[in-house]
């Protein structure tokens, strides 16, 4: 996969029980073979996540990047919005990390965003409020246009900048994918220095057949202008969806890529 | 599959060499049989065409068309540019056909235009002028023009006519996929009464894993306003995808489409 799209491996979540249960027991194996099948995959970012053990998230958020790291180049995406958390795991992350993610909320902005500009990082800005999670492109926008303002006042460059639009089930709102793919084209063209990813796999919650939904969503939201995207990219399904929405929308030039996956079987 | 996108289904076409072969044959039970399988799975409109057949043409369509209304109840989409052909096949049709195509050709407005009118029947507007095909989308914008403002003058509404944007491989541009999404959203816009359709398949002309490339291209159509398209109605994989595009679109309300196909077991 050419480096111009941005993978985040998904995979080494805490909600994932295989996982949880690693990291209960610090199995370093299986925590860096997940990490190395995801960058064989194309991984260009390895996403931790230990959201869900709240007592011990910011000790695991650290072994967790010190694991990654020493079994792999990539770095880190730290996916957590507890500003203590996230600023350990900085701290022992090498290199330049993804903090995924700050809001337009202020408690977020004032915990996370001091850490992103000490530890020099790039940040998600997740499209969300003070109230509940917006529906419409317009809610979004309004919400990016705060987070843009703030990060100006505090000198940190748009070029640091990931949106991620914020994902939810087409199952119990039937515009919530247009809707998601009307922000990204409106911040493609207001903030051309920012990047667009988003977490795909939300939009099928509630509805069978996941992976094809989120497969054929992702093609949209290629042809809408996305950047990268958090996926599992050991499924071949996803990824041969990913090389075949490049190929269609020019940005593999001279369908390189595609031909080459094709070539090392990587299509299916 | 809801009746609102419209799928015709193309498996009839003399190119394939079994269809050729029936065609010779006059092999009523392969025909009739190719036409159940295809309106079985979702197929509004059934596609004929005997292009390669140059000197018998007009008297295969003919058998075409009384054969496939024989075994199904829906109408025939005559695929042709030859007026003769043309002619012979709607005067054999029961009902209102759809007839494939016109251009902004003189000949072929001129040759195929007061059979549409005579006959009363649809007609697809390919965007093909005169010259070499248009890359662009404002040269395919151009062409629209020309088939509209001859349609109004010949009184024939707009509702009676679906764009066909006219599709090419990305493998010897990289820009003719996007050129043809951006064609759709103008034309939606400037002209809301027609309808829009494609042939999906030559985008991956002389490219491998053709059907990855179609499916995806296939929802990034439907994600730009297709109304409907000129596929395989028994390829499963397209199939998932129209389903998947719809319920991420929004246009299957409540996803009632996508969970009845579900549980049919016609998604892979």
């Amino acid at each position: 996969m050419s480096k111009e799209f941005l993978i985040i491996g998904e995979r080494i979540n805490a909600t994932r029980k295989s996982i949880n249960k690693a990291i209960e027991k610090r199995d370093t194996e299986l925590i860096s073979k997940e990490a190395r099948k995801q960058v064989e995959c194309g991984a260009v970012y390895v996403d931790v996540n230990a959201g869900t053990r709240v007592t011990t998230e910011a000790e695991d958020l650290v072994w967790l990047v010190r694991t990654v790291q020493e079994a792999v180049e990539a770095p880190c995406c730290i996916d957590s919005p507890n500003p203590e958390a996230v600023r350990q795991a900085l701290q022992a992350h090498k290199g330049r990390a993804i903090v995924n993610s700050i809001t337009a909320e202020q408690s977020r902005l004032e915990g996370i965003l001091p850490l992103v500009e000490q530890f020099e990082s790039d940040v998600v800005g997740l499209l969300m409020g003070e109230g509940s999670p917006p529906t419409s492109a317009s809610e979004r926008l309004r919400i990016a246009e705060k987070i843009v303002r703030r990060l100006e006042a505090e000198s940190v460059g748009l070029g640091r900048l990931y949106f991620d639009p914020g994902v939810y089930s087409v199952a119990t709102d039937g515009g919530a994918g247009k809707a998601v793919l009307e922000t990204l084209r409106e911040l493609k063209s207001s903030y051309p220095e920012a990047k667009l990813i988003c977490g795909v796999s939300n939009v099928s919650f509630g509805l069978p057949s996941r992976k094809l939904l989120n497969r054929t969503f992702l093609s949209m939201l290629i042809e809408a202008g996305l950047d990268g995207a958090i996926i599992d990219p050991t499924d071949v399904g996803i990824r041969s969806t990913l090389y075949a929405s490049r190929a269609l929308c020019g940005v593999d030039g001279f369908c390189t890529d595609y031909i080459m996956a094709y070539r090392e079987g990587k299509l299916e």
